[in-house]
């Protein structure tokens, strides 16, 4: 491991989190709110943690596979803890873990919250709750390749953005950053102003569109977005988390005019599909309940694209007034998510696609022993190693589940809110059913139940790897190669 | 596809189930009953369609792969059919979908039942019942090749046998099977008399000792062992539960008194720690409900054994009284079942284990690239086909299991009763949580999702690939390779 560089891109990213931290001090500013000051220690330590380690750029700058899984794993956890130093000076939350988890849940784009009333907190903890969202769907690393030359970085994109694959758009990986993320602003500056146009306040409409384009969920207003009670907001926001959940290179596809590569994509035809089949079913299945095919449309179309990108926001509560099958929907689309390359948690559909027609083609060698059959997915063939690797990922996604319900059931909530809770948080949606529904929050969970699920959801969001590797002992000894 | 050969030995089976009914028929002329007469119908059919197809033995005798998966799901699921004649006739049944349900229950050693009060049916349709799981414990067609002299009959046993890898006892696979069921039958006869020891009386005795080896788990009292309030009956019964979890293989390994070779297996290794854990685990979180040591350990352990040899045996409500980690508990063990080559449904031990250690290669080799590793089982390295066949099923399973979920849930019950209903028939073990608990039934389910049910209990037991090759088209086509 080039320990060297391991630490001189962590001091980039504490640089980078100091200046992500300077919007909501100014907001703080604006709003003329004490807690502004909340963010002047986190700060001081970031930038000085940050001259330390990332001001000289080390002789070797190779990068290994491990390195990156690392460098990912540290970056996510160092920042998640120093962004939750903020939270816990401005004294609106009521112990360290919450704080812990607020900050997690928001970097991870998941959205689950502690709180009862997140209206009542001031705006600059509101806005950097939301920011964190922005920043965690694309990711941080990116961010930090994309404002900084580098030239081995293809280990780090891979291991911080979601998929079974990485495509490069570009020859060079710093480019592809930039384009990435100069669409993700974009685009959230488009969903912002269509938000303005629907009546929503300008505070609102930014964080709003922050929580959206993460596809993290976390609100402005306790009541969520069903405050705004408008079924234009509420078609714009599923509208543009549907954009979001789609793999972001399709978009530079449309950019650079191929838009028959575009279309041809095989995941965004999975996708489209799986959107509008649950929209139908879940629609047919309340439509008892609301007596109106319009209603039962929006609210199914609302809450499908909120589930299946991993967004989470909610305007009605589903886990008290929502048939069983439209419930278990719900979950189906909490655990296969959106398209990798997305900001989108989850399974990720692509790797949903690898392992049935991986399963697809046992069965064919088995039928017949002797044909030859490989598994193509996007009309190409995919190496032996990615499958396995994925057949192991989805092993091991299905044993944290397990494995993570089992601790949380210590504290006796009953079988549907803990699974439901783990499924939500591990796949970074945020709300789930029974008493983590979407009108509930996670508050009643002992400190020791929100950290597995503050681990859950770094798990999911960084896809279990990275954080196998900053946590084994391994890592940690003298002279590993 | 060798038909003739498959037709020839779907006769035999129709045969064999033709003289295994009549043991019940004896039990109803002893008893006195007039339904003993409802076996005269199906036996009728199934003698002259075995005497029609299981007659002529073909020339060509070799048996494919496909065709040995072929033959155990069509043998499975006709057997069911003829099986469930019986309770049709019988008149205790509400519908033709109870009866398949119950028998498939039956068979399958899932012990799943759609009736209230089993303990009012007669005696003749109790004894077929419980039996049904004595026959399925081992496998029918491992009855089959025992009585019947086969030379090719390795794929058949592979695809009846439980467990990612079957190993022949002796070079000849007809003695394997003689052996096998040789122990069965011993194994079940000692049970039997040590529950006569305790008190039960003959006829439950018997039935029960049936119910335990092949770890179904009807009970021919309504209450269930319950009923007996023993705690000598409940231990006896731990205990041989238990030991019909262990792959029979190892018994043979005593039997030819290789002990060493018996204490070195791995799967019992892990199966007896985790039965242990598990047991103290519970008994630990049920302490305060009871508030003695003793009755804590021993409705644990009761529980723990019946759970996890997927007999699904229950003397007390857990479902409602147990506090939510005892529970999650309960469902973790019935996903992971017992060791395989024995009559425990499940996962099986040695495919958990297999996966765990897939994964920790895949880890080694991430943080390793260079180092050169292979799995191990058992001491010995595991085939790279059987590592991605392994990989395959586990996908397979979760997948079946969620969409057959999503199905049931139509029916409109809660998440937890719907969820535990799949995966307690799924993997063959019987009571669920919620409305399917210990102290519940199946029967408030639609005939669909009982159907959807019935299906999942023959992919549990069969597991998984041979009915998909039986459902598959291309085995219907003809000219088939």
């Amino acid at each position: 491991m080039n320990r060297k560089m391991i630490a001189y891109i962590l001091g980039r990213v504490f640089l980078a989190e100091f200046f992500l931290m300077i919007p909501a001090v100014i907001v703080g500013l604006v709003y003329k709110e004490s807690e502004a000051l909340s963010f002047a220690l986190p700060m001081a330590i970031l930038v000085v943690a940050g001259l330390i380690f990332g001001m000289k750029k080390p002789q070797n700058t190779v990068i290994y596979v491990r390195d990156g899984f690392f460098i990912v794993a540290a970056a996510w956890i160092f920042m998640a803890l120093a962004g939750a130093i903020p939270f816990y000076l401005c004294g609106h939350f009521e112990s360290v873990w919450d704080c812990i988890f607020e900050m997690v849940s928001g970097f991870t784009t998941t959205g689950a919250t502690v709180l009862g009333d997140p209206g009542a907190l001031p705006k600059c903890i509101l806005f950097w709750r939301s920011f964190s969202h922005w920043v965690g769907g694309m990711g941080v690393l990116v961010f930090v390749l994309a404002i900084m030359p580098m030239s081995d970085s293809l280990h780090i994109m891979r291991a911080e953005v979601p998929g079974p694959v990485v495509g490069k758009l570009v020859p060079k990986m710093r480019q592809t950053a930039i384009i990435l993320y100069a669409l993700y602003a974009v685009m959230t500056a488009i969903l912002a102003i269509f938000l303005l146009c629907g009546g929503m306040p300008v505070f609102d409409a930014v964080c709003s569109a922050f929580g959206t384009a993460g596809t993290g969920g976390f609100s402005v207003r306790t009541e969520g977005i069903a405050y705004y009670n408008s079924a234009y907001i509420e078609m714009v926001l599923a509208v543009f988390m549907i954009l979001f959940g789609i793999n972001f290179n399709l978009f530079y596809l449309i950019l650079i005019k191929r838009f028959k590569e575009f279309f041809k994509s095989e995941e965004l035809k999975v996708y489209l599909v799986l959107v509008v089949t649950v929209t139908l079913l879940i629609a047919g299945n309340i439509y008892s309940i609301y007596g109106s095919v319009s209603e039962s449309l929006r609210h199914a179309f609302f809450h499908t694209a909120a589930i299946i990108t991993t967004t989470g926001y909610g305007t009605v509560d589903y886990a008290l007034l929502w048939p069983s099958f439209a419930q278990i929907l719900i979950v189906l689309i909490t655990i296969t998510g959106g398209c990798a390359g997305s900001t989108a948690g989850g399974l990720k559909l692509s790797r949903v696609m690898l392992l049935f027609k991986t399963f697809a083609q046992e069965m064919k060698h088995l039928l017949h022993p002797r044909a030859v059959t490989t598994v193509r997915l996007e009309g190409a063939p995919v190496e032996n190693t990615i499958v396995r690797s994925t057949l192991v990922y989805f092993v091991m996604y299905v044993f944290i589940m397990i494995v993570s319900t089992v601790i949380i059931s210590i504290d006796g909530f009953d079988f549907t809110t803990n699974l439901t809770a783990e499924i939500t948080c591990f796949n970074n949606v945020g709300p789930g059913l029974g008493m983590v529904g979407p009108m509930g929050n996670f508050s009643a969970y002992s400190p020791l139940s929100k950290m597995v699920l503050s681990f859950n959801m770094l798990l999911g969001r960084l896809e279990i790897f990275p954080i196998i590797v900053f946590f084994s002992p391994s890592s940690w000894k003298k002279n590993v190669r």
